[in-house]
């Protein structure tokens, strides 16, 4: 089970750290035209839902991936908000 | 415990479609502009890990979930590469 258990964590690793040049990206350029608002509302609902699934369950790698990946995403879900905004009073 | 499936089941089923307001969003209007190909990147080999892992231990949850996301993330990053080779070449 072991070795299952290390790909596990290279597989999490990956989808978890995936959102780290999104975010530099967007951080950095503040363009967010080509991504969806609906995709990051349903998606930082998710994160938040699985934190709380892992905090009730005491399931550490879920708690940890999950703050990681909710820091990473709520940056990009203010910037498109942002935007959003800025082009529906425009 | 079983509150505590259904929560997890809820929690997985938002962030797996979540990837469908972006996917039809991309395929749409075929703006990348914003989305970074590194995390598209990452987070497929990412998602075709899970899949090896959810295959190899057998959890149908995790088997099932993952092909829908496969699905839904490939034409997003079928397309970012194919921009970013238009781009370059421009």
């Amino acid at each position: 089970m072991h070795q299952y258990q290390v790909l596990g964590f290279i597989a999490a690793s990956l989808t978890t750290f995936s959102f780290v040049p999104q975010s530099i990206k967007t951080i950095r350029t503040k363009n967010t035209e080509g991504i969806s608002l609906w995709m990051y509302i349903f998606f930082t609902v998710g994160l938040f839902l699985w934190e709380y699934y892992g905090i009730c369950t005491l399931q550490w790698p879920i708690i940890i991936s999950n703050i990681i990946c909710i820091t990473l995403v709520i940056p990009i879900l203010y910037l498109k908000i942002k935007n959003s905004f800025q082009i529906s009073k425009n």
